[in-house]
């Protein structure tokens, strides 16, 4: 299948073009380095050395494996790059990661606001309107966020809820509450991918992610040069790879409020996983399908504990500390969501275990001297004055 | 109180200016002249002749009244222009119509489609950081629209619906599903707005409003020079107004599809009435309330009946073209919205009547001779190929 894969030099899009490609697909990656660029400005990196630029990991990946990655160096914001784009590669699938994924980064000011806003849903309208005008067969598999949805006091659809009202029924799109301006971000190209299945006959299938853990899969293993990024930093870091990270250093784990706090994981390989079902079974014609897309729920108190316990196995010394909840977000709440879709189509969870944990221990341990200890603690707060 | 409208210089943005100044409000109105801009690139322009800037306007306001409207030329968009106008205007209230209105304008092109999403949406995003930072206890008074909802099987409620689901129950924001990227970018400025209350304590009313139609207000009828626009092309018109212009003209009505089509409709002056009711009752804070403001509802081809019959007592012979639906829309559905909150606050509503539909002929009549017929047809398909 001819793949075309945006933001493909990220934590998920470079694993999933290894991914693609070790399977014969013909895989198409772009990327405009944004992700790179802010953290040179910030003075952060991946923990992990990744290669300096999409073609040398290109190039590494064609010398071991003898499979072709394209490579495009540009932004999907850029309708000439998206049009030139969807003119060579014909892709008969669109695997859209080309987002900005932050919460804490589109909370930092108004700037980062906008441009979060700006960039990922002027991105997918492009997307959209290529699919539209230039490849009108192909699918979208759009990396959405469960963080969607937020916390209501109702077990959570996938994508769609039916419901009855005044003796009337209709199925309709699941409420959103999102917890950030990014997460709304996403809640805006939910909107728009539906809207152009309804009315332009596209297919796409909206990929409700959780937290993404783990750094390894398959192809990352197969040489030092085909590592993902790994990010620890309060910016583009994720709670349980934090977490081991902490863990790894001596830094006591930072639990926002009372940890209460419930989320939906997932393993990178479940990742991989679940775009692989996704793309290999395609929505119909005018088809908007919504998969969330995680296999185990937990709250920040039980990730704590398991990182606790695993460090004690592994003869590390954990602390926990509950700091002030630089967010605005419910600290205790129900959360109950219904994820059987990519199940039914063949998902096999890789639950989290300690074992996995002390493995991250020690690709963690392997780079801990490029650890910057100064980036970790949280300095964007959601309201102005703590509120 | 002191008011900032925002979009100051269009259709409603001007009758409100001069409506909350002669009550004794401090009136300041910011307007960017996009609409005139587009007008003049698509050559076309407001039937009735208006003032040829918002100085001249307010001039002319101060010269026959003795009020004063405060002007600004300049975008919301600029976050400079937003700053400068809030610290030096210190708004209680903050109108805001400063959007892009039109859903053909948004179908236009993936061009225009972006533009009208960045254009609503940041705009908006300056405002609500605006707020934020710089008059935290201001009221948002944002004009939403109907078309926000669609038309779902089911009762529309006024922005949040209770829904019981699995033996639990939660109030969330109603489903979304918008008609066009025009009426999806004031989706995604809910969404934004929304959050901006729950998480940073804002107080905003959004007002769902219908269809709008009418000339004449008290202030508009004072002087010639304080007239309001009226668009009859196929990019800014709207349905009733457009076809008392084609029965005065003798352009057949123009009848999308079936004409089965039904939404919410209600009187220039009512919007006045709405907007003040709104602005004179503000939010709580942290409060983010939605009106559905319209006062009937009608379908198309009640409109161009009730046209066809005022025309008939007119002297006007009135034909009524069913032609070729350029959007992709339900034609039959069903259609009952609640819009129950505005009337609770003491909207006393003016109905449609024949009378109102003949003094429209009556105005338009006077500046018939300005009309471009050529401009009237629908040229603008929601669907490649007319699917």
């Amino acid at each position: 299948m001819r793949i075309l894969i945006l933001g493909g030099d990220g934590y998920l899009g470079w694993p999933t073009a290894m991914h693609f490609s070790s399977r014969g697909h013909q895989v198409h990656v772009v990327d405009s380095y944004l992700r790179r660029r802010a953290h040179r400005e910030q003075g952060t990196h991946s923990l992990t050395p990744i290669a300096t630029s999409l073609p040398e990991r290109a190039a590494a990946w064609k010398e071991v494996t003898g499979y072709e990655i394209g490579v495009t160096e540009g932004d999907v914001c850029d309708w000439a790059v998206v049009e030139r784009l969807f003119r060579e590669v014909r892709p008969e699938a669109v695997i859209h990661y080309g987002e900005i994924p932050s919460a804490p980064y589109s909370m930092k000011s108004r700037e980062h606001a906008v441009f979060t806003q700006y960039n990922n849903v002027t991105g997918t309208l492009n997307v959209l309107w290529a699919i539209r005008d230039l490849a009108p067969d192909a699918h979208l598999v759009k990396l959405g966020t469960m963080g969607e949805y937020g916390t209501p006091n109702i077990d959570i659809e996938e994508g769609f809820i039916d419901i009855s009202h005044k003796g009337r029924t209709d199925t309709l799109p699941f409420p959103k509450l999102p917890g950030s301006l990014y997460h709304a971000s996403k809640v805006h190209d939910s909107t728009n991918i539906h809207f152009a299945c309804r009315v332009w006959g596209l297919r796409a299938t909206d990929l409700n992610q959780g937290v993404v853990y783990g750094i390894e899969t398959d192809e990352t293993r197969m040489d030092e040069r085909f590592h993902t990024r790994f990010d620890y930093d309060e910016v583009w870091g994720t709670a349980l790879n934090r977490f081991c990270l902490q863990a790894v250093i001596g830094h006591p784990l930072t639990v926002y409020g009372t940890g209460g706090q419930t989320r939906g994981f997932l393993n990178i390989v479940d990742t991989l996983q679940c775009v692989e079902l996704a793309t290999l079974n395609p929505a119909g014609p005018g088809e908007y399908r919504v998969f969330n897309q995680f296999t185990e729920a937990f709250s920040l108190m039980d990730l704590a504990d398991l990182v606790h316990r695993a460090g004690k196995e592994y003869g590390l010394d954990v602390g926990v500390d509950h700091m002030d909840n630089p967010r605005v977000e419910a600290e205790e709440h129900y959360f109950n969501p219904v994820h059987t879709k990519l199940l039914d189509l063949g998902l096999k969870p890789h639950l989290l275990s300690e074992t996995l944990i002390e493995s991250m221990f020690g690709v963690i341990e392997r780079y801990r001297d490029r650890v910057i200890p100064e980036v970790i603690l949280p300095r964007t707060r959601w309201a102005p004055g703590g509120r």
